[in-house]
């Protein structure tokens, strides 16, 4: 079957070409709902009719075709699910939550089994890169197509062999470097921007392959998996991974993810400290624009590692001054700009061929609601500024007078 | 008019004996919102009936005589208002939430007039104490008859003579000291327990006395007022306050109120960065059973007091430093002992004459929704223990491996 969309009605009617009978149909979303999609996702049509009219499951065109967004959960089909209406119905899942643990012990010692891989977790974005038809798209994590990262993928990696043999497959990872319009990290071994690797899972049921048959599809096809820290008896993992996690946040990195060799067992992550100052100072620089839990979260996971740690005096007194200056000299340098006139923004670099490149990138940001603009391009590189309004705002009322 | 109260249906009806015409009689609740409150409050009866139901105006009996008390603001009454239903109707208007401003300069010049009475913001308990036919009640903040802040307040305070000639007016102060079972502080001067004046106040107007008129009562009753640092001209206030701001941290003191000398523009508080470091060390002691707003808004005061403060490298590293050991120390040191075994608790000590009156404290929590216990009783200081169980078992389940 053929979907012919037609945007005027598309929350009520799908009309659509039957290939093997030749007959233009026309369809209600109900009984679509009712017959088709139920069936694949395995979550009932009221459920889905219901998310419908809620606008959690949001309808959108897709190159000519019509398509699915999840914004939320429903039952076991995650936020981020895309679904592509084509020759057939492609549903790619989101990509699973991955639970945090405060302690490495017991807790490692009670979710997994016998054995743990580590891995490590890189300080990017979570992208899933799929072949929809005869294109390689990248999504983001709430299920965007999103131009640079589609047209970056392609360009750092050379998917096709993967995806002819592999079409059913999705490739999970993390977009990282400096050039990237969402977390920008300095890795050595990365530079500008590079893909890594951490799950290959299949379309609609979301399975991972087991780490064995990943690394080993990755190796055939060349493709770069993130870090492997090794793999540990479940007794000795919490000590291994607090040596790791230390000397991973000495090198300013993020953290890990600890998994079960056959992916049956959840994954696990856990972060350096490092990272939860980086993240507190970064949200600092633009404090009314981030939520208060962002900022509570961090600071718990601090907590609980220095208690795991057993910390000495000295140390916990570092680790304190490290948190209170995140939290004090980010907030203050923002206020000091927005006292100069400037707004709060944050210039990230991406890379482009030409302008129309980078005011396709600022347009799909706008159609996210986020607000910016390219500041400059010299050369390839262009700058593009956030702006982070809710901050200018608020801080510009306070130091005016404004009450809190 | 006598009213006669009926519990069992209090929300629909009122019985009452007029006393005038000696007639008993049954008046609706509706027709007393429409003939009665509305006018004395200036709130429409719709407003107040709509309250009534959604529970933000709950009825409740006070030594035999029907009552209500305001656990929302509506319209221009304030949230903690109560009324009491007595010969005549009491209406004790909600203590008005003080403003805050994160800046000095340019906020007072913009909000106040000439002149500037700067008086001391006490770290206590907001109290506020009433003539209610022939008793003398302290209320709290939310308008709860507290019954060891009452007895403690005339103990403390001769206020007969007061009362007796000024029947309308409401005392409203701050009960401070050690032995105070809701915000401990050692203050030199007060040491166990005492109470300063900040406002004297109109029953059912809300309006306060000038600030001139207040001092001429408070010294004609020999009762105590809060600290006055003194009058500024509004020009030079700013200044004069970051100075007096520095001194009051120092002797860990927590800030200052703002006031127009005849009390007609609401005034401003502001407060000391050790008050700030004080409320997050206390609020991370427990930081599962505090709001993540708490948190956020006290961190944010660090910010701009730093930057108007205009701190060099070294004091900003200090701030950072005592910023940072009141969230982790606080935290840790919570997590060691719930991790020995122990609850999460907070003991406060109050004076009593026996055991009975330590427990009519704990019933009154508990009715409040405050678990606490009597932990012991030593002579005539009895030790309470609130135990904060949010903060207790979230502690507990990450420890044991629950997942965050």
């Amino acid at each position: 079957m053929q979907i012919d969309w037609r945007r005027d009605n598309s929350l009520t009617n799908f009309f659509f070409n039957c290939s093997s009978c030749d007959i233009e149909s026309r369809i209600t979303i109900e009984n679509f709902l009712d017959n088709e999609l139920q069936k694949i996702l395995n979550v009932k049509a009221e459920k889905l009719n219901d998310a419908i009219k809620k606008g959690i499951i949001k309808f959108f065109e897709f190159h000519g075709h019509p398509a699915l967004q999840f914004r939320k959960g429903i039952g076991k089909i995650e936020d981020g699910t895309v679904i592509y209406f084509r020759d057939k119905i492609e549903v790619i899942r989101g990509f699973p939550k991955i639970r945090r643990t405060l302690m490495l012990h017991p807790t490692l010692k009670n979710h997994f089994n016998d054995e743990i891989v580590v891995e490590e977790k890189m300080n990017g974005y979570n992208v899933r890169i799929v072949s929809i038809g005869d294109e390689i798209v990248a999504l983001t994590r709430r299920g965007y197509m999103c131009p640079y990262t589609t047209r970056k993928a392609v360009e750092i990696l050379d998917l096709s062999p993967f995806f002819n043999d592999y079409p059913d497959y999705v490739i999970c990872g993390e977009m990282v470097g400096t050039e990237n319009p969402y977390v920008s990290h300095y890795y050595e071994e990365i530079g500008n921007l590079g893909f890594r690797v951490f799950d290959i899972r299949k379309k609609v049921t979301n399975e991972p392959l087991s780490i064995k048959k990943k690394h080993k599809i990755l190796e055939e096809y060349n493709l770069p998996g993130v870090r492997v820290f090794g793999s540990f008896k479940v007794d000795e993992a919490a000590e291994k991974v607090k040596e790791l996690i230390k000397e991973i946040g000495e090198d300013r990195r993020e953290g890990v993810v600890m998994k079960d060799p056959i992916m049956e067992i959840s994954p696990l992550k856990y972060t350096s400290s490092r990272a939860h100052d980086d993240e507190i100072f970064y949200a600092f620089t633009y404090p009314f624009d981030f939520g208060k839990d962002f900022f509570f979260s961090r600071v718990v996971r601090e907590g609980f590692q220095a208690y795991e740690m057993k910390e000495g005096e000295e140390e916990l007194q570092k680790r304190a001054q490290r948190l209170g200056e995140s939290i004090l000299f980010s907030m203050i340098s923002t206020i000091k700009n927005v006292a100069s006139g400037n707004q709060a923004t944050e210039d990230m670099v991406i890379d482009v061929e030409n302008e129309e490149e980078a005011e396709e990138f600022i347009q799909y940001l706008h159609n996210l609601g986020v607000y910016a603009v390219v500041h400059k391009i010299k050369g390839n590189k262009a700058v593009i500024r956030r702006i982070h309004q809710a901050t200018t705002d608020k801080v510009n009322n306070l130091l005016n007078g404004g009450l809190y």
